[in-house]
């Protein structure tokens, strides 16, 4: 019976979906309770919603940090459905050591270590924060974007690098032109750094503008490799994004191929394709118009068997 | 006479085109009217423009309300030919009911309501400025554009969730290292998320800048992370619309495909794939790059044996 | 021997090439003209510069405008080569009102006329600068970015008008909670919009910025649907790149099928695809693997005659 | 057995992997100390550190060039197993004259030539800085970044003209408009360019705005202008990418159908295999789906017959 009812808390909190409606209420209270958590440490810094709601905030945050202690030891406990082949210790250790697990820690941690050891009240503060990387458990395409930005690292690196060598041209060349001028802001070429950085990147707040003639020359040639620089990473991205869907699309083209060699598409293949439709996150019309690219596929061509003449398929 | 006089207008109302001039110059007069009546909103709500031309623009909007208020009543009548298997009102309610149709019925059931139940002034003129959403329906391509961003949704809100996830990163360090230095810009963690979001989205106002030596290089830090923030809508549109590209350009392969079976293109054929284009809205150059890529693909239909002449169709 | 003459001429002009030396000075000549031409009207509107060289950039424009007419004469003259099935007087009005061809008129028209007629003096200055335009004729890429920029003129008139909607609303928005509090930025509809333009192409001056709590709520929205808003056009950009590079890349790869159906290619198939390449500003590498392409493509199928068994491939 | 001391010498600078530790360790010291120097220098600009540490920082700058000299002279003395067929002064020669070797060079030279000519203090830390040029060596995916650059040179070029005519349409309009008020920023066409430029590039600084309201008008357009113009890069730049992935990927394709003839995978088919994935810098999670594309192409290589079992390949 135990078992059971572990199965189904584990059910609850790892597969939630919109069919299995208490699964879907839960998830929907938990990122409620996220949202509302970060927004309570956010207010805590304003000096005078400190001072009238304080005591409220406080006992919003006690109650909070309850409820993920008590989603922490539930899914721990759960965890052992995770890998039926291991022993449960080991399988809950498995998922303790999981990246979304240490932040479920991370959230709670600090506040019953705060009982035990004295730990600065503005540091807790911000480890509560922590909470906010609690939401990225419940957006797939998110799991996607990293991803992609992982596969495309070396690349965004790159682009770093050029930025890094932009950044020293800039800063030298306008603390050379710039520095008699205003001494404040190119003073040095550490000081010309921050606007460097902040024409480079398009921000432009214009705390710091050049004001000479062959300085605002020398700015204007920046803010164009800033346009530049700028369009570097929106490229990357695009490209890692497409190849991305590409090799997902791929994936789901052989599903289709093998499901589709018996040549009929029963309701245990549609399972079996939604499943990694859903799993790829994939749209339904995409998915419509790669099955229709497969079927629309040449059939194995017609082989003559040299010996007695025969004409067949071969198999693929 | 009744119906060929409904058909007629259902025709002008609802597919203008340049060949059929009285539809052609019905859609730029309402076009006209929509941008006249924003205006007029926009101009009431200058002081001076309202005490001395006030009459005149209030005219002005009564007149095009009336206009509007027929054209909803028209189009509300033709819509019985829209679904010709359904009874007229059936047919009527499903289109009234339809997004375009709401949005023509906002435009006009406020200046109306008003005379039975009193509005708050300033309401009514805003809800009057919706009348600018009664332009999407004369783009097609805009019809492409939302359908990529809902199809993209799941991607576009995860980059919404880092976004959070940063600027909660940035704004409470932000508050860490400048909150002695300015007070008033930096006191908290939600006055600094002005200054996080003007960063991170690369906008860069410049009335809130960090001044400390820390600041700045943390403030260097988010600009860097903002352009690569910037960057991440912009290659998941670029990725959904190639995606979206590709996917009508095979439609249109499929339809060629399809017409060109009996292995000539006649006048019907292009009569079908020339209203496929339109609908789908890509250009008359993609068309025949399409069309060459097509028949290209298309095996010789006829093969003559060069040794004995016979001709026969060789097996796919 | 007039005739080859003018044959040379219009190689000369037209057909600028890195191999005929003269041809290729001339372009450079034609270049630095222009653009001291441009810098010299520029130059001219700073009172300092004007008062003590005036006297000397009017020389400098007057030699360079008499050089920009031998040019638009002799290019007048040599067109009768460019369509030698025409009449002379024919091909040369052919070229006459071809872009090109009137952007050199206008850069040289308004000074002779200006002896005729009196023109206002600054609407010449501006007529001058006009000539910039002819920096267009130098740049084979340019005719290509523009094609694309044509092709997706569909597009990107909808995200004007997605820009249109969003502008109103933010505009409206801003009015409706800042303009209490700052009467002189947000007091109207109208004068909002320059805050709201200003943020959604994420701009962001900073000389008006929403000073109240929730005018930055408000405001921060904004400057989300920024970021999304500049991510529509280089979206749409970079597709429409991607596929009109996809489609260049087509008609190589059919050239490439032509002359290779000999089996060979020998050096007039190797300088036709040149002349292609050139034309369509293809890179040579990217000429290599399209080469490689093509050539991996199956060798057409064999067919067997059903009458006589004979084998042979079919022609495409 | 000098021979076998320059071989290693070699390896070790040129072809530092993480297997290989003791080449890493030198790579990531190398690495570290441009660094290093990059910030001396930069430090060396701000007075109160020069006043306090100056003589430190001297010190640490001549360590360093004194590793980097060694580090010049063991690259150039091992240079000669780079090209082993050619006499070794011959083969030091070709590197020499090789683009980072000159970026070596010219990170120690000035250096030591400031001991024999009077060389300018200022220009001499200046070229100090162009040390961080060397960084590019270590970053694989830059060479990439540049090809894409360098193929895509055309293209950006033509963005450049097109940003050029808007400048000078820019300026030239706030010139005309604005003038009056603001003699100071728009008093002359070229100061107006400050302002057009920063506004066509999306920086925004916001130190020079329009105030009148017909110059409101004129700047929201061109803020327009500006959000299409930061469009042409990322869009040129994410096609550049594409196209680059695409025919690496290609090059992997061909690689895996040769090594794939002989019908399996050996050992040194996947050395090979990973070598090429290595130089062109592919993820290997793509080099899979790569793989198994390649896989799914390849005909069958045996065919039974069905029916009298007969065993042959099939024609291609």
């Amino acid at each position: 019976m135990m078992n059971r009812f572990r199965a189904r808390a584990y059910q609850l909190l790892e597969f939630p979906s919109r069919v299995d409606r208490p699964s879907w209420l839960i998830e929907l209270l938990l990122i409620l309770l996220i949202i509302i958590s970060v927004i309570a440490v956010c207010l805590e810094t304003v000096p005078d919603v400190l001072k009238v709601h304080g005591p409220f905030l406080m006992r919003v945050d006690l109650w909070i940090t309850v409820i993920f202690t008590i989603e922490y030891a539930t899914r721990l406990w759960a965890a052992a459905e995770a890998y039926p082949e291991l022993p449960a210790w080991k399988a809950r250790l498995k998922w303790a050591i999981s990246p979304m697990a240490l932040i479920d820690l991370v959230a709670i941690l600090p506040f019953w270590l705060a009982f035990v050891v004295p730990i600065d009240f503005r540091l807790l503060r911000l480890l509560r924060l922590l909470r906010i990387y609690k939401l990225a458990r419940y957006s797939p395409a998110l799991t996607a974007l990293f991803a992609v930005i992982r596969e495309e690292a070396g690349t965004l690196f790159a682009a770093l690098i050029i930025l890094a060598i932009l950044l020293v041209f800039a800063a030298s060349g306008a603390w050379l032109v710039e520095r008699e001028v205003q001494p404040e802001a190119f003073g040095s070429i550490p000081s010309a750094m921050w606007w460097a950085l902040v024409t480079l990147t398009t921000v432009g707040y214009g705390d710091v503008v050049p004001h000479t003639v062959i300085g605002r020359l020398f700015g204007g040639l920046i803010t164009l490799l800033g346009v530049g620089m700028a369009a570097l990473p929106a490229g990357i991205i695009a490209t890692g994004l497409a190849q991305h869907l590409h090799e997902r699309r791929n994936r789901l083209c052989d599903e289709f191929r093998e499901v589709l060699q018996d040549g009929r598409l029963d309701l245990a293949d549609g399972r079996r394709v939604e499943a990694l439709r859903r799993e790829l996150g994939i749209s339904r019309t995409a998915v419509r118009s790669i099955y229709e690219e497969v079927q629309r596929e040449q059939p194995p061509r017609q082989c003559r068997c040299p010996k007695c003449d025969h004409v067949f398929s071969p198999p693929r």
